[in-house]
């Protein structure tokens, strides 16, 4: 993408560290086992396609303090760099994801959220009701998707081309270029 | 839209019940009777065009509190599903219409203002000037709409086909569809 | 833009009084003298090339209540109406700039920021990684910009169209325009 010389490494490498992910998936009924989760899989075959290491992948209810708690444990335990939720970011009645993550977040990101929702509007209004937000907390961004396995591949291919350069910054490796060369 | 089989009914229909919608116009001085209100009318009827109930269609100054009041009980009577606000989304020094509605919001949805400036920026670049928000309060979806009859007109076409189905989530009525057929 | 007759002047002249206007550069590396401000001075000339007037240009370190204190005090001056930040809008550790722009702010406004990581979307997808907002204080409008000045210089040219009339709707002087004729 660049033919700056940057300080630390090229942009078209791969980050020195594999970025470490986790997968939650929020579903009243997949958590009571009463329907398959097929959006979390999903998201951890992505994921370790574009060289991640998933190391955890749960489901949980729709239940805004336990979305909090697993969030907030997940961020702080030093090793994930990047969590992926799915589910919950609609407008019904249980859909808490967003607030689960606000609630969690040091910094928001609105940059993904906006941008997944521009994509999709292209395919359909519908785009226009998810309610998804993406925000850091320490140095763990996390990220909501969409519920639905077909609406999880879509929007996990407008963030991808940016995840490793966004944990390079994250964890500081890259300081030098997001200041100095980067369009942010 | 779709050749998903739906538990509960296909989504080309209308919904079972129709829409209930309010109209609250923002504006000092059609509230004061200085100005007639074109915008607040228009969207009655742009409601009703679309087969909604309008119950209620309300001017009232640009004053916060007395707009969060109103929104605020427009939304806990449980017999509005939609609130459509026009005016005071703008900079001037009045306008509060923003953050009347975060202040009584549960939970925000980004989206429909995001598609609604993104779609107007076509148009005029003065779209990123609109301070508008949506967000849903207990199990009712608020909208700011621009003050200008002209603008309500071209926003509401935005966001008019994807009511039916944000209602309907919204009442808890698709809830099946959102999590495991729909984009969000 | 309008063949409308305005109560107070045409949106095709400049505003009355010219837009007074503060830059203010978030860097440690520049404020501790380590590395020269480019994209500061670069926004002093593009505001005053619209014909502003800059008073103040400062650069302080990615530090957030020091940042807080000089967008509060800029803004409670009663003399600058428009301040652009540079740098600190990123995902690196010390990244703020949104956070005080947030914490100082009477009253957000989502569109600029939506609409220059839009445009710049279309250049690049690391754009999605920009935090940047954009906030009113009083009648002071904060809009932060992009670190790099290549990137300043784009996201500039997407939000200078809509300054002057932004001012002089913050100043209650297009109060009329901005509720009859305008988009929002």
């Amino acid at each position: 993408m660049s033919g700056h010389i940057h300080g630390h490494h090229s942009h078209d490498e791969a980050p020195r560290r594999p970025i470490r992910a986790a997968v939650v998936t929020l579903s009243d009924k997949a958590s009571a086992g009463l329907r398959a989760d097929a959006s979390g899989p999903m998201l951890v075959e992505l994921l370790r396609g574009m060289g991640a290491e998933v190391g955890e992948a749960v489901v949980i209810p729709d239940d805004q303090p336990r979305i909090e708690e697993t969030l907030a444990a997940l961020a702080d335990s030093g090793t994930v760099d990047l969590i992926l939720t799915t589910g919950g970011t609609g407008l019904a009645p249980r859909d808490r994801t967003p607030e689960a993550t606000i609630a969690v977040a040091d910094r928001p990101a609105p940059g993904f959220a906006e941008a997944m929702r521009a994509a999709s509007l292209e395919v359909t209004p519908r785009a226009m009701l998810s309610r998804a937000v993406a925000a850091v907390r320490k140095s763990t961004l996390i990220i909501n998707m969409p519920g639905s396995p077909k609406a999880c591949r879509e929007h996990f291919a407008v963030i991808a081309p940016v995840l490793d350069h966004a944990v390079e910054t994250l964890r500081g490796e890259s300081y030098e270029c997001a200041t100095e060369a980067q369009p942010v």
